[in-house]
């Protein structure tokens, strides 16, 4: 019997799909460069006992099952592999409740971030993890990788916000974890060790969420460096006095040059880079913005422009988030890093790029969330051209080399996937990898779970 | 080769206690009616060198360690077991750096909650967990345990904190966790699992801890009740608001009483309940608290009074921090729980203990933190009387049957340790039990590290 023939057995009609287009279709996630096998089946699940019965049929047989959600990932995590059963959540949509006075959320995986933040915002509520995909990424996607954003600066990470979950493991049983309260410490914490492990310890069914109240509307403001260096001092000095912005985003000049051959915003010639800020402080917004516009004077901007609308704000934010689409219309290859180092060493990591830069004649752009040390350097190179394309896996590698060496991590939110999976090899220490091996042994011996990612080979 | 021979000639001098007078000194935490046993000697770590020697012997000898920081602890974690190893990290008390630029601290174990705030506030900056024991626990004792405390309810709790971690493993090897940096998702998080874990699945000997920028100094107000119910709708009704108070505690009428006892604030007669409320929004402070004051007087407050002196504040907060000490003076023995419950049931929770109290026919007094709905009802009996002991006993144990029963935890705070490992069985379900035990054995397979403690017997 077929893997298709015996999940269709299992399976309520309309769940399992083996359609070689459709496969194929669905065999990657969006990580450049990373290779994707040939699965035997795509099961869409609508429910948690599909899940169940899937995951107990991979797990005595020996099959490998990579659960996906909008395959919007950038490390490879949700690639197929040769045989294996693709497990998609995406069908499992159901915002369940939503809860205002309690500040809660539960959803199914398959909510895409963007739905939920405006079904919240409804409320008078607020989810504040905004990874850039968030127009079509998963909720399930998002506690998979721990995805991050724009607003983690001040309200943190996704796994911040997650209170429990349901989860099927390796066998098909069904576990919930965490709490629906403001605080549990009953056990160990198996919600925190679910969340970023990327769908190899077992499959997210529904998250309890966290809420916020609304926060003000943010005023944004812009500040325009001459010299990179000083756009990176100015992150640091900013933050150490204390101000904790909604935003604090980086673009250096070729990332500043593509958004505006997509979008003419008029910003000034000549600049080597540019830091936006938002606060959300009501009242206080003005005078946090203008402490952000004091400290990047100071430190060299050469313009600094302090907006008293949240309409042009949005604007200006739309530049930002316009830099993914402005990298791919440069019409090249792209290599998209995620290092983040401590604060005061962004400066040695973006004059570090330029190092890279010229070292491995390719062309490396960046922008980020500055106020994090969360960098996305992308190498964009000619794909037909072996030699170029061999200096642009160098120069990816250099980048997290040089993560690593200002102290930083190889990841700050994409997650490691198969992309990087050597490279945690290099970032963790023995004691530290031996025992995330124990734990995937422990949780699914059979090794069925998205088998060979995040963690390398064991030694 | 006794114990205490075998480890003084692995250990430097004066590491090594076997005196039964300072062994039976160190064999409880502060948690009522758990039993201790008699441990085979006290070692005082000094370096993490220290703990990987005691760790590494104790597993080739299946010799139980204890994991002690104060001796704080409520739920027995920290009490000896026959023949252990008692592992004080008390002496490891060095803060080894606060980085006020990056907003980092790290920490040895046993630097002292209290300390490290003051510390840090000496530099601008803001550690915000701060547990009823702050003046007494230790970091390493807060992370064991994720303690939480009165700042929560805005800022979160210790493991919120925690960035990264050096940990000593079953078998004496040394872990580094987590990362310095504001975000990073690098493979499984392990400080995570390590956080609240109780000493079960290693030791930690170094703390990398995020803080924040200094708060506005408080603005305080307090409420007072004549019914009961009043008071918990007015916590649920505040919050859903949207305000974020930085304090919003809880005390009933037994609970004040007994603070008038040893210090007299003047507090109205006749009232079922008080709420304590801060607000550190500096400017904004004012409206927030007549935010409250509006909505207690709707609710059914007799008496509301706002604060606008920082000293009078610190004053009123007094009165809640003495709540341990009064309920102490009743001069009778105390029972301690720590059920947290979704705010709108807070309600249930207050109004079901005076049911308890009747049922039981045993006083229980409560206090706690409203805002996050984590309670913490005291069974006050006198121990004297056998009857009266196992009904005390009978009354600790309904309460925590509520709080599951209102969707709640059985720790919000405190811990299982040995008090309330039997109760984590009834929390958790077949599937998390099972997984939970599956890392324990993964991570210490001779069982050395705090056995028996949080989780219950594996079925």
């Amino acid at each position: 019997m077929t893997t298709t023939e015996a999940l269709r057995e299992l399976l309520p009609e309309g769940r399992v799909f083996d359609d070689p287009d459709v496969l194929a279709a669905h065999s990657r996630d969006r990580a450049t460069f990373c290779p994707a096998g040939t699965p035997a089946a795509l099961v869409r699940a609508r429910s948690t006992e599909d899940v169940s019965a899937v995951l107990r049929w991979a797990n005595e047989h020996g099959v490998a099952v990579v659960p996906q959600g909008a395959r919007s990932g950038l490390s490879g995590a949700g690639n197929a592999l040769d045989g294996c059963v693709l497990l998609s959540l995406e069908k499992m949509d159901a915002i369940i409740g939503i809860d205002p006075e309690e500040q809660v959320a539960v959803v199914q995986p398959g909510v895409i971030n963007g739905a939920l933040a405006a079904a919240v915002a409804e409320r008078g509520l607020f989810y504040p993890p905004d990874p850039g995909s968030r127009s079509i990424s998963t909720i399930g996607g998002n506690v998979s990788t721990n995805a991050g954003g724009m607003c983690c600066v001040k309200y943190g990470v996704t796994g911040d916000f997650v209170r429990g979950l349901e989860v099927v493991l390796a066998d098909g049983r069904v576990m919930r974890t965490g709490r629906r309260t403001a605080k549990g410490v009953a056990g160990y914490d198996l919600t925190r060790l679910m969340v970023g492990a990327e769908g190899t310890l077992g499959v997210v069914t529904e998250v309890t969420l966290s809420l916020r109240p609304a926060s003000a509307q943010p005023l944004t403001a812009v500040a325009f460096f001459p010299e990179l260096a000083d756009s990176a001092r100015t992150v640091s000095g900013f933050l150490a006095e204390g101000h904790r912005p909604s935003v604090l985003e980086f673009m250096d000049a070729s990332s500043v040059k593509a958004v505006q051959q997509i979008a003419d915003l008029g910003f000034p010639e000549g600049m080597a880079a540019m830091l936006l800020v938002q606060s959300d402080l009501g009242d206080a917004a003005p005078a946090e913005l203008a402490a952000f516009e004091k400290v990047a004077t100071a430190m060299g901007a050469a313009e600094v422009v302090v907006s008293d609308s949240v309409a042009e704000g949005e604007m200006l934010m739309q530049a930002r988030r316009l830099v993914g689409d402005a990298h791919e219309k440069l019409g090249k290859a792209l290599l998209i890093d995620d290092v983040c180092v401590p604060r005061r060493r962004l400066e040695e990591m973006v004059t570090g790029l330029k190092r890279v830069e010229a070292e491995h004649r390719v062309q490396v752009l960046c922008a980020g969330h500055a106020g994090d040390g969360n960098m996305h350097p992308v190498v964009a190179f000619d794909e037909s051209d072996a030699d170029e394309t061999a200096r642009a896996h160098q120069a990816f590698d250099a980048i997290m080399a040089l993560g690593l060496e200002l102290g930083g991590t190889i990841t700050g939110e994409h997650g490691v996937g198969q992309l990087k999976r050597d490279w945690l090899g290099r970032e963790l220490d023995e004691a530290g990898l031996s025992t995330s091996h124990a734990i995937k042994r422990a949780l699914d011996p059979n090794d069925i779970l998205n088998p060979g990612r995040v963690l390398p080979e064991a030694s």
